[in-house]
């Protein structure tokens, strides 16, 4: 009856879910900058009334999201016919949104919250300490609450227990289908690493020495960038403890740190950042303040910064052409020494090393540090493994993946990465599933652009960027992931084309 | 009845009203945090979504502080009795903030802000252009306006129209005993410039050149912060395109400019920006999260960067401690080149010239610029002047302090401040008490401390910096501001001192 009153589709709950949400973005925007500032900018003294501010700000953010109204105007909204497809989209994810924010009780946020912060904090000590008995009754702490969590999230979304965690950040994904992929991930990467090892132990690679001083550094990142096609007019690179991108799209702020030793990985983390500021300078325009126009997932964004850092530039094609300009910038002129070659560089770019820390492995043994921890959370949360037996377990399978031993060595076991004492179970996987789409849709811009890989070795991106927008960035929550891949790549994420891109580099 | 009960000066509505104000004090933090972004780091695409992200949050502090709950938790703090000193101080500044807050109409604020963002955007056109017919209207409008917003305020407070603007930025001052001051000066000041520009026409200064690079320049401006005794640890050194001082007490944010041509106005910027910087820093740390424990009143907060600008580092001593320092930064060893003599340097340092600017004007001449402006919009305000007429005005009152014309020159006359377009009535008078407090602080800081100049002249400001600390930056607002110059000086703000400064200087 609204609607048959309402011929041009006036939808006021629906106007009323946008303008509140544009107020949640505008909260959050003063949050990511202030953010970036925390990790960038800050003195350390500040560091106490900072939090303390941010605190305030976010359970705010949170007491917004969480209106009782806010439900009340989704259903309202659904009401009424006439949404067009991004506005329906926009409700379906402000439902979503609403949902993971209130379907928790509020004691075990608290509960949550506490155990989190105090895990993360000791994990600071006891890692440096390699002290695992003293974490594991606070990690003990961490899953327990994340098992509840995980309940509460399965009951109002219906899915599984692991995979209702694992849809904070990867939604429509299910560990049924990650099984699949990953099953072949390991049944192919421990022989091929092995193989790759074998044939680089008889390279010789000259090392590269220098005076690599933070400004020439950072005029060869921001010179990068500007050939990728990062927006200056809408973002910045500083530097901060961690290379990360945050900001907002419309000023997206991306860091990097400097090696004095090196300009090697420096450079290529301001590519890999940049791939990530670039998907969200390109989120739609008209959405971007709204739950429709942000990033799909977290393995979509993975995706566009391996896509940049692992298939567009360690290429041939790209050493091509940084190699002169790396020359001119730390040697002052073009060079024909030879540890400055093109080939010595790709070789230093593409080495393939078994190793205990996953931030420090390359594309072929990084999805095996991946899988580990996947098996091992699915199996935490599940209930099968107790923390007690971890460092156990993650030795077998240390072992069975890589032929390395972790035992009694926690601190490069597992406590070596924040992500569990800080409750991010379900995030690993996000890594690999990035990797392995940005290895599919590499494949599908080269079908589409013949001269894709010419472009790339003049320096120019902007077909590729092009394409980029328009298959992934322009969308932002508008389709879901698969519905994504099918129309940008043709078919459904699989390990294939990841596994061809191995093969054709390192095999 | 309730106070009998309450043994332990239990005070529920005060404890409410100071939890309400810590949360817009980090509210507050994001938003000085997020404007000093803008300022100093946001590229300009940021600006539109920055805009409604910062619009945002400032209407939620707003809200927030103009709660009704707010007044009944004020009425009934003040029904307990047993409030602490910087309880109840705190309890006043709470209550003034909530009565500035909620005193006007909400439709006259909408109107008030609209007229006065267009005023202030058309200004920076007009201004460039010349363009008083244009200008007129729209400042019409903002005068009309704001004669409005004194009528509300002046029935809040009990004050007098121009009174009750006044107060906005300086609690507690009266016109009738800045007429008093201001007299004081208008007497003296234009023949002093007269004779002070007559003896410096025959002195000899010798330019200054050299290849002022940032990097220096900030080098230099880093070293004098330290000397100074801003702490780095809570609070940084940045660029912006005018120099201001932002941020929060644990983190202040500091910014200046950097001339290729000169080093000097750099270097002054940075002392001037030092001295707020350290007030800030100075602020008690029990309250500075609460209205209370803020900074006093913008003409304390000028005292401040002023004893530091003009009274401590305009000296000879000064001089002495920083020749060196400067031609070792840009000459590279100390040299014997009389350009860079400690006179010449002083000379260069002391220059006064009638001028037509105010942002560019010597110590000696900047007051009368600001009385003519004082006078003016005491006029504006009280309807005694109109709009139509200001330029003539204008021109009469140049004319009768400096001897300099504005006769159709509107942007260098009262086109060339910012102040009466964006609304900013009462806000002048604050600089030049700011600078007669300083002189007055800075010659009791001289009785108290013998040794002070020598200090100053082996840069140690320490001895300074304590004396400030315990005379000004600790009280924040627990004191009025009379009562905290009779305890610091042991008398009222008068204008002997700085006249006498003045004299020792220039006489």
């Amino acid at each position: 009856m609204k609607n048959l009153m309402n011929p041009e589709n006036e939808n006021a709950d629906y106007d009323r879910l946008e303008a509140h949400f544009q107020k949640i973005n505008d909260l959050q925007h003063v949050s990511a900058i202030t953010g970036w500032d925390e990790a960038s900018m800050m003195p350390t003294g500040g560091g106490e009334a900072r939090a303390q501010a941010m605190s305030t700000l976010d359970v705010l953010i949170h007491q917004l999201v969480t209106e009782p109204r806010v439900g009340e105007w989704i259903d309202g909204a659904r009401a009424v016919a006439g949404l067009n497809d991004w506005q329906a989209a926009n409700l379906r994810e402000i439902d979503r949104t609403w949902r993971e924010a209130t379907c928790m009780p509020e004691d075990l946020v608290a509960a949550n919250s506490l155990a989190r912060s105090k895990c993360e904090q000791a994990w600071r000590l006891h890692r440096a300490n390699n002290d695992w008995q003293a974490m594991e009754p606070l990690l003990a702490d961490v899953v327990s609450l994340t098992r509840e969590e995980a309940h509460c999230r399965s009951e109002s979304t219906g899915l599984g227990l692991y995979d209702a965690m694992l849809n904070l950040y990867e939604p429509g994904a299910s560990s049924e289908q990650i099984d699949i992929i990953f099953a072949d991930l390991k049944d192919f990467l421990p022989g091929f690493a092995d193989k790759v090892v074998n044939s680089q132990s008889v390279e010789n690679i000259l090392p590269i020495t220098g005076d690599f001083s933070d400004v020439k550094q950072k005029e060869l990142g921001v010179a990068l960038m500007s050939s990728l096609g990062f927006d200056f007019d809408h973002g910045r690179l500083d530097v901060s403890h961690h290379p990360f991108c945050g900001g907002v799209p419309d000023d997206v702020r991306i860091t990097t740190r400097y090696a004095t030793s090196s300009f090697v990985s420096s450079m290529m983390a301001v590519v890999h950042e940049t791939g990530h500021a670039m998907y969200e300078q390109g989120l739609p325009r008209e959405w971007r303040n709204q739950p429709v126009g942000k990033a799909l997932s977290m393995g979509t964004h993975e995706s566009q910064s391996l896509l940049m850092e692992m298939q567009a530039c360690r290429t041939q094609a790209f050493m091509q052409y940084v190699t002169p300009l790396v020359q001119r910038t730390f040697l002052g002129a073009v060079s024909n020494d030879p540890a400055w070659s093109v080939d010595n560089l790709h070789r230093l770019y593409t080495r393939v090393q078994k190793s205990l820390i996953r931030v420090d492995a390359d594309e072929v043994t990084y999805p095996l540090h991946v899988i580990l921890r996947y098996e091992l959370e699915k199996q935490l949360i599940g209930g099968e493994l107790s923390v007690a037996d971890l460092p156990a377990a993650w030795n077998d399978k240390m072992m069975s993946f890589l032929d390395l031993s972790t035992e009694d060595n926690f601190m490069d076991g597992c406590l070596q990465d924040v992500h569990w004492p800080a409750g991010l179970f379900g995030y690993f996987p996000t890594y690999t599933l990035g990797a392995l789409t940005a290895a599919q849709l590499f494949a599908a811009a080269q079908r589409e652009i013949p001269e894709l890989m010419g472009n790339i070795g003049q320096g120019d991106f902007a077909p590729l960027l092009s394409w980029l927008r328009a298959k992934v960035h322009c969308k932002g929550k508008l389709l879901g992931f698969n519905e994504l891949m099918i129309g940008a790549t043709g078919e459904s994420l699989n390990a294939d084309y990841f596994k061809s891109h191995l093969e054709a580099r390192y095999g």
